[in-house]
């Protein structure tokens, strides 16, 4: 395709909206431009990398034994309703009346309409087990859209639904997911860790989520190096590191001792006031559940608390409790397990098992406790982990001390078991003749997401460098000037020869300087850069540049089939 | 693939839902599935057809030099507002807002969003021509959806987007686009036709809708059988047949006469009353502009007032006046032209121009005046084609009588010219230095609904029958039982041999009688059916059979690869 003929603006500024490489580059390079905020149009470019992601994944997905189908996007509330979840689901979803003034949504995902379908068509246990996807545009109206094609409210998604008899079979597909997905990121190209993760708001027993490693990626995860023990950052299980701090026996228990603190309510400062380290002190954190019953939670003052395992651990939806709520004796900043009002259960982080003489909150203005001990004096309900993991941390299976990393999210696989077959009544008829709900699972992929994730791993400070699996085109052919004829002609040839081996050209014949046409090959990040000028016609050679590996190479005319061959070999 | 393994559940009965048989068969042999009043799941089977229209389409634009993009569902209001769209859309347009109380539509066209890209992303006149498409669910909200995908709420349409620096440029797109549709519809296999057509909301010069041929269709279309003039019903032009009725010579003019004819108030009624034809009378029509002025109307009494091209001739949006709106001595019923109130225009249809004598409303209840000449007893401010065509009437440019037909629209072309480029200031740096706005066309085909389309012309009373092009499978493969081992055997075999040849078969394995198999097969309309029975143990031959010729035929394993050569080759 020549220059000439497609869509690709490419822009020489950075666009002041970019908030990340992969968002800066997409613009530049002219893949997408926006619409309105998280809602973005993909140019000609952007769309062929789309599509060959999509046919990737559509690929591995079929080759799994999935079948694919298409889900319209417009849902009425009605079957959201029956799940529960159109109360569930706050303003993230975009929802719309019809001229009737009858609710319907726009698809975020689509439990509810695969169930619903299923429900009506498949009978018995003779129609199972069942995969089925569609790759389809989603809807989710962040509450703060940002990084471009990673956190937008319209975007493509492959999201698949399985219904099957039982647990094995539902295992069986599972597995079957997990190694689709492993094949798809392995055949794009990409560096990803799977790692175990929350179900959140499509529940279910467990998932994990597919993760592509980037520097600026927006999800922390955490891994083992020794074994196979990998985590997104909020389920992550640990041992806590305990080089230092380690209980020293019961003698050197000391005794409570009130301390004046007078506008210390912070960790930091504390720790430098007393001159201890953060480790000894530690934070007392209330929180809610729905009905308002508050909790106490006790961890390491170098540590975080995990409110969504606190949460997961208790079965509640916990928020912060908010001191206005709490009532007014409690004096936040100052917090702490001694003495608290007896209704309030506490229940403590591992991290602080091995750990004596804690510096907590006296629950009294300007003041705090030392020398606190349990079980002496204060009652801890549950131990458990509550917090997230630090550097120094442990993995629970083999010991080796646990590494982090950032990533991106790119695909999420759940069981979800009986949750929606059993709300929605979702039944069939079983060997015995019993009706029994369907156990299902779900399978996401972002589509779009790939394309944003893929620029993430794989640019320089020039611009993106596109694996070969998903590139938009294999060569960008160069022709130095289109004022002399015989480079033209040369060029012409080139391409000629390129598009008889079947091969995807961008070649740039735009009457422009050179300089810019090899800016923008940098940026575009096309895998081979064939170069027509002077040298070409003196030598017969073309000048060759890999985009990757930045090498330079020369090759005759002749030599061209095989090169293309060997390098599609080595850059699958 | 076995049918164990794909979801296509076929229904005996006829579903109470549907309407006209396409409908009726898509819901029956399990293509789709209704998830609210006009919004569908495509089913496996139906999504496997739809992707088959959507490659052809696809083909056939790329081979037009169109570019493929993706624009979003989701519009914001801002540049509907630029158009005056926001406005004019009345409820077909689903609306809603973001949860910052933003306003959004759901796309049911790009004309807006394509010419805000254009302006942002086309500078020069050396960007231009271009035509960029994108295949994609459009959104409108019917007033009343039905006969399933072809007046769906949601439903999958091809649209294009043409940019030139002229008129000349233009027409050579608009012309390239002819082309494509008319490849697209031929390489379907249907008989359509391509009639002259009204622009409507979507506005421009001159526009051709595609027509596919079904006795069912919605859509009147008027042709001419000796040369290529055709045109959908609400533009046709046309000569009134002059059979009977002919103006016999200012010597036979009769005087007016006041006639009582109480209670009647139709052409019918009065004609039998009277003992004259329908045609000796006169319907005198008031209507309406957006400004409240009333016109009249006058067409002869077999005729119907074509109002759309009633509002063309006067460029005013029309409407029928109400007759609360008229002033009260305006009798409805009895109106006529004669001394009519002095401020209403009256226009007359051609169909009258040959008639003496005319029998027309008194302006007074339950009385019609006979024997009514112009210019003797009343003035017509302009004449005109104000009605539709009927039988007798002949082609303006041959001279031969129409024909008439029915048709369902499945594309339709604008030739926009300056429209949304002038109002949305769309320009573009010409060769001369100046900035000029685009001119414009658009290109539309409906993708789902050409699926409906098909079925409506290519079905019998056992089911649908796929033309090869877009059938689901080539091949529908049945093994009359699975209890007999030999046959399974053999068909397992034969269902190799087929997979061997890259050909797509639906294995039918299931384990019941092979007279529901027969039905299903006749229903899902696989154009061959290979039986594999008893028969094929004794004799090694397959029976065949043509789902469309209903041939039988038998073959020996040896000469399937020639006898599916050979059927595609003359069933392409």
């Amino acid at each position: 395709m020549k220059y000439s003929e497609i869509l690709m603006p490419t822009l020489k500024e950075e666009p002041s909206e970019s908030e990340i490489t992969s968002h800066s580059l997409t613009l530049r390079a002219g893949l997408i431009r926006k619409i309105a905020s998280g809602i973005y149009a993909f140019l000609p470019v952007g769309f062929k990398v789309l599509k060959k992601i999509e046919e990737i994944i559509r690929e591995e997905m079929n080759r799994s034994g999935a079948i694919e189908l298409l889900l319209p996007v417009v849902q009425p509330s009605e079957q959201w309703k029956e799940s529960g979840r159109w109360g569930e689901y706050g303003p993230e979803m975009f929802r719309l009346k019809d001229r009737n003034q009858r609710d319907f949504c726009l698809g975020p995902t689509h439990e509810e309409l695969i169930t619903t379908l299923a429900r009506l068509n498949l009978k018995s246990y003779r129609d199972l087990p069942k995969n089925l996807y569609q790759i389809q545009v989603k809807f989710r109206d962040e509450i703060r859209p940002r990084y471009g094609l990673l956190r937008a409210r319209e975007f493509i998604m492959k999201d698949a639904y399985s219904f099957c008899e039982n647990e094995e079979d539902l295992d069986k597909i599972y597995q079957k997911m997990h190694a689709a997905y492993s094949n798809i990121v392995e055949r794009i190209g990409l560096k990803y860790r799977i790692v175990e993760a929350d179900t959140g708001l499509i529940g279910g027993k467990s998932s994990h989520e597919f993760m592509i490693i980037a520097k600026e990626g927006e999800e922390k995860l955490v891994y083992c190096p020794k074994c196979s023990y990998a985590s997104n950052f909020d389920m992550a299980k640990f041992s806590v590191g305990t080089d230092e701090g380690k209980k020293s026996g019961e003698n050197n228990l000391s005794n409570i001792k009130e301390v004046h603190t007078p506008g210390i309510t912070d960790i930091e400062k504390l720790a430098k006031f007393l001159k201890v380290k953060t480790r000894q002190t530690v934070k007392t954190i209330l929180v809610a559940d729905r009905d308002s019953r508050i909790y106490a939670f006790l961890v390491r003052g170098d540590r975080e608390l995990n409110i969504g395992r606190a949460g997961k651990f208790l079965d509640k939806e916990l928020g912060l409790a908010d001191s206005a709520d709490s009532s007014s004796d409690l004096k936040i900043g100052y917090l702490g397990p001694v003495k608290l009002q007896e209704e309030i259960e506490i229940y403590a982080d591992n991290s602080l098992k091995e750990i004596n003489n804690l510096i907590v909150g006296a629950n009294k203005k300007d003041y705090h406790l030392t020398g606190v001990n349990h079980p002496r004096d204060f009652k801890i309900k549950q131990w458990g982990y509550f917090s997230y993991p630090t550097s120094g941390d442990r993995c629970l299976d083999c010991g080796s001390a646990l590494e982090f990393e950032k990533g991106i999210e790119i695909g999420h696989i759940f069981k979800l078991g009986k949750k929606y077959s059993e709300k929605m009544n979702a039944r069939f008829l079983d060997k015995d003749g019993k009706l029994k709900p369907f156990i299902m699972g779900c399978y996401g992929i972002g589509v779009s997401r790939i394309l944003a994730a893929v620029i993430e791993q794989n640019h320089d400070d020039k611009g993106i460098i596109w694996p070969t699996s998903i590139a938009p085109f294999l060569v960008n052919l160069i022709a130095t000037t289109t004022r002399d004829k015989d480079i033209t002609a040369a060029a012409d040839r080139i391409h000629e020869i390129l598009l008889d081996l079947g091969e995807e050209v961008l070649y740039d014949n735009r009457d422009i300087s050179a300089g810019i046409k090899f800016k923008d090959s940098d940026l575009i990040g096309i895998p081979l850069r064939f170069i027509v000028g002077k040298n070409f016609l003196k030598s017969k050679k073309i000048d060759v540049e890999t985009r990757k590996d930045q090498k330079k190479l020369s090759l005759s005319l002749e030599e061209i089939p095989q090169f293309i061959e060997d390098f599609k070999k080595e850059n699958p």
